[in-house]
């Protein structure tokens, strides 16, 4: 045990020479119509990572033997939206992709999966985009803007194509949405577990992008998110899901939508922490 | 959308004209003997109910289609339950019933219940009443009362019948009660979806008032409630069996208990608000 | 006492009709830094007027004599600053000033200020500003943005010229602004009704737009706001500053930067009710 | 210090045997039109007593000197308010007074007060009150009702004779009831401790009853009370009240309207505990 | 109902006389290196106890028919574990167990299972224990320490054997604690119901001691909690799972780390509570 | 602005070299015997910082100017107190005295200053040590132990010489400790401003230690404490104190009792980062 403590994700690393994984809070937080904070959710997640072991039993694997590097916080202006994109983006390329490094973000809204997908999109042109999330985010438009939390995966969709974007559990959106995903992406309402395990096979091989929106759970574990959507899966089923992909080549991963201000137990960024530490694992197989 | 607006429940009309449902507060707090706040609880729902989508993907029905008005909270003082309960009454009656409508009520407290079935009772003299909840209240007195939110269905019983009250998901009464139910109600302890299931088609046809205690669900998907009892179901399940509802003739519907003070997170107001657009989404095919 | 309520700012009239005030929300919520939320204070100041009376006893004067109308929130998305800056303006200018009335807004953050101060001038063209403020909010730019929290007095001051902004307890600032404050605009730092008693003759039969951060006070007294910064006077220090101005011809005002979720005791809230109601009867005196 | 401890206030006796003082719980938390939660208060303001020293360098005296019990809390059945004031008055009567003792309540609604001084008033015919409170209290009816928190110093009026109550800091009410009492009592609003220190020399001698309303102190003192009131003194400047009438003969004394859900850091507990240690200290040498 | 309350464990006898089952609060707080709080862990689940019913429906008894005493809180310095453990030890001994009774600790953290296992191991040397928790709990030394919430279970090994440790729902620990759990004790990773209906009739007949780390379940059923582990089992698996116990011979239980400062809604204090009373239920059919 | 943010203190240098001062987290949470949670304490007044600005008006100085450096926060477990005293010390001596720098701590509980002010005292034998604090912390042993937050003040003289030492604010204490304290040390109960202005000038040249103890205002201004004494001075008083102090040779800081789960509002922390704030900015005139 060092003498003095620093603040970062466990068990990273404190330089980012040799390592593989780069770690990045990206705070923004300001589409999301309902509830804001997701801001403070990257430093409460590293907090609350003191409170887990470096150990995962269900992997057999410890994050002391995956070298990677949390390299805080991107900085942005809150009020312009097209700047802090484009912010991400240019950090995301160069910070972490020009560098050979495989990225995994901490949101903020899930606005910023955006700039992330298009990074690591220009980087691997086969990209597939897996998404856990409560709420399909495919409109077009959302309160006469483009680029929202609520049309970001249609934003997506438009950069990776809709046959390269799987969605699960989703269970809130219009009658357009529900259309446009049922016809165009891997739509997969509510449930989570089952159709990843049938469509896992498809993935394999392939550079994957993975997006989880903490609201895929139930709020009764995940409160502090900014549109809570009762009627999800369990904690368990969102971990045996994160595990599941650990034998994919997961070239980008981002956990979003945590909004620490609305959960006064912490029991969402708890959640949030153990994703990423198997996120980290998973990654850190196919990253070495 | 308008430049302005006012603070009513998702897709209200902004007049009651043409509106078969009308949705109704009525902050009675005064019978809980552990946690009050109940009455904040309409004012929560309304406000939470923005963040959920108009659109129903399990009913395949939109909010936008059905006219309902939400006419705000009854007024009453504090302190003098008959008065209250006379009061709901006659707005449930005159405000709501006289015009043909059918009610859809947000306590406040279980007790709310007596009243609007009492209102409700004189028009569908062959009512039958559906109760989820965690506890029987079926006690013949409480602390020396007759009123209560611990007899309330004692006290239905007395106006529908027995034989007409279905009781699923209770968890809790004393010896007395749990006898009480097991030998003239339709008393299913414990599960839900199960034995509604088993019921419905008794009901088909039938007038029905249901009403939902929020504590139907375990704490965990509904902590802002005055008598947390741990061990209920989920709230998929019970989102589930509002959905199986949606084919009986529901001619009164309420949900009450939920406690905002007791809910930092606000998810049991999230779920009321679910719970209260699928019951509206069910109310509307009917209503018309 | 009505039979039932609809939540709007206590006394307020039924109609705009024969109304000289109109009480506006303007929930933005974007270029705060630290911490967001002020788009629900004008929801929880609503709600918390109904625990004040009508009365007040230090103006000796009712609400209910002050004809008002509360019109609700005015409505915009999130994400696009300059699109609900003009949204606030428009409202402001067609359903308040067009109409010969004058307008209360309740902030959200105190960009809100800008577009409202820009409506008022225009009718105004003599408009004097008063602002009540711990921050001196004069930046040119904040983050490489024009618009900002931070910056939107100095964007005032280009509005109606730095000699007609009046700043009064003023305890934060960066040296530029502090220097800026010091030579252009009357700069009162630090203190409140002693410099408030001395200027008040100048202002006296000019019409005047007074703006409100609530961060003014100690965070003692209004813990829920974006930026507490500790120091500041007392609640009655600004509630007696508050009762000063009634003898001045307010044309426009404005309470900002309250949030409620960071106030778990809502005192922040019902110190800003309170500050609207003396507001509304000293105003209410002028307008008639 | 004993092996096992009991939740008590400090330094109460084990039993009530020689003791000149009993301290109760009274949790009546029924009229109060905006927060309730006051039951909670007997058993947050004890847990917090823990806190404190039993020494008190004011008055340098030490509670471990003054024989008192903590009989624990008055039970009655929520939602009967008459049947409830009956049971105050009751074991007030049998269990305090009969005994030769003097009652030290802790609220619980204002409410309670009434039945209190009507069984102090029959042992004490010379009764004076002694009212530190926010609002006046003074409503003939309040919607409808004759016994509510915000009619309680006029049905004790009644009692005793306006010309024996004594208000201080009162700065809330309707006009009529600033009217009725600045023509009947002895009505000093806004302030506390000047006018207590000109009246006190006609109190000495005479039989007191204390009534302490928490919302006497500003909301950032006290922020844990049902109707915040902002604009009221300092915690210092109630205790140092509190020490002043330690020269009296007090013979009743309360502390009602602690509101512990709303205050997530228990000062409004711990400020009300001083007081009642301060409280205790002081009619302790007179009961003895 | 007695006029006056006392503030116990609901249907706590009011001395020690004719009970065989003695409750005690061991509000040691000392070793967590996470949140703090489990001190108050006692106070706040015999409150909400009050909000329980009696009577168990599932166990068809009620508490009112077990005579048992709620002896208070067990007092020791903070700052120091080991004058706390001896403390424990004594009390446990003395005041339980050497007046032939059965002892019910509510910790405080984990660690109070030591001593109390060393006690009761000294009168029933064929002890064997059962643990639910989501932590191991085995690891030799945790931060240089023999005696910390992390090692505790390995002391507890060294007591009565590694043999007679019966682990349920174990989900993290280093690699080095789950190895040591596999080969030496009876090691249930993950799953509760399941593998303690296959042990069961291995433990009939034999006095067992068992511990619930409340963490065992979800955080979503126990978000007060010193370190939140999600992925656990539901609040109805844990009650399912200690209505199965009711038949083994219990002569000691205990029930730790409730942390209530982080849980806004006591849903924590609340499960707690029944599982309190249900092996209340259970222990009183062996100890009468 | 760098791209990337790092969470340290605001205006922190990114590395020791050049620094003349010193920052060190020392979150021991140990001894606490009403509300722990210091141990968090660092990182909330970190974060907070951020919403400070990095110019003090009232000491025209900017930190941007004075070179200091966050070291984060010292390693301890919990549960050894003596262990982390002498973490504490060896840290404070080899990581900033020995290096010719001055210490800044941020506690953690009151505790913490002993091993502080001993090593600091090493290096300037002529120590003086300044306290601002509710309570004497001069008991001699406090549960049995020495070593205590109740005691540290007290041992704190042993070291300095009670003549060394002088304290301000004090408000609570046992009756020994008043007297040991008014016979002993230079002792100012209740006033900090006035006294402190009175002995400031036997205190210049000398080097001073200065310890901050939060609940030194009033809870209202600091509600997040481990032991809130109502009726303290306010916010403003004590940043004029340390104002005073700005002349000084101060050689050692620190602020302590900082309980960030106690406030929600995070009001205490602001404050605590805006004395840090203007500490450095005191310490850094003469440390340069």
């Amino acid at each position: 045990m060092p003498l003095v403590s620093e603040g970062a994700f466990i068990a990273s690393q404190h330089s980012p020479e040799g390592c593989r994984l780069v770690l990045l809070g990206a705070p923004l937080d300001a589409t999301v119509s309902f509830r804001p904070g997701s801001r403070f959710a990257p430093a409460h997640i590293r907090q609350i990572s003191e409170s887990l072991e470096e150990y995962s039993p269900t992997l057999a694997a410890d994050l002391g033997d995956i070298p990677f590097y949390d390299a805080g916080n991107i900085n942005f202006a809150f009020g312009n939206v097209p700047a802090a994109l484009a912010t991400i983006h240019r950090v995301v390329k160069s910070q972490v992709l020009d560098r050979g490094c495989r990225p995994l973000l901490l949101g903020g809204e899930h606005l910023v999966t955006l700039p992330a997908v298009a990074a690591v999109k220009a980087r691997y042109p086969e990209l597939v985009v897996v998404q856990f999330d409560a709420h399909a985010d495919l409109r077009s438009h959302y309160l006469g803007e483009e680029q929202s939390h609520a049309t970001v995966m249609r934003r997506v969709c438009e950069l990776v194509g809709a046959g390269n974007l799987y969605q699960f559990g989703i269970r809130s959106g219009t009658r357009e949405e529900f259309i446009f995903g049922q016809e165009n992406t891997h739509f997969f309402p509510y449930e989570v577990l089952m159709p990843l395990k049938q469509v896992l096979p498809q993935l394999v091989g392939r550079p994957v992008y993975v997006t989880v929106d903490i609201d895929v759970v139930d709020p009764a574990y995940a409160p502090g998110t900014g549109t809570p959507e009762p009627g999800g899966c369990s904690a368990r089923e969102l971990l045996l899901a994160i595990d599941m992909l650990a034998n994919l080549n997961i070239v980008g991963f981002d956990l979003v939508e945590v909004c620490p201000p609305a959960d006064h137990s912490d029991i969402t960024a708890a959640l949030a922490a153990k994703v990423v530490r198997q996120a980290l694992l998973g990654m850190g197989r196919m990253a070495s």
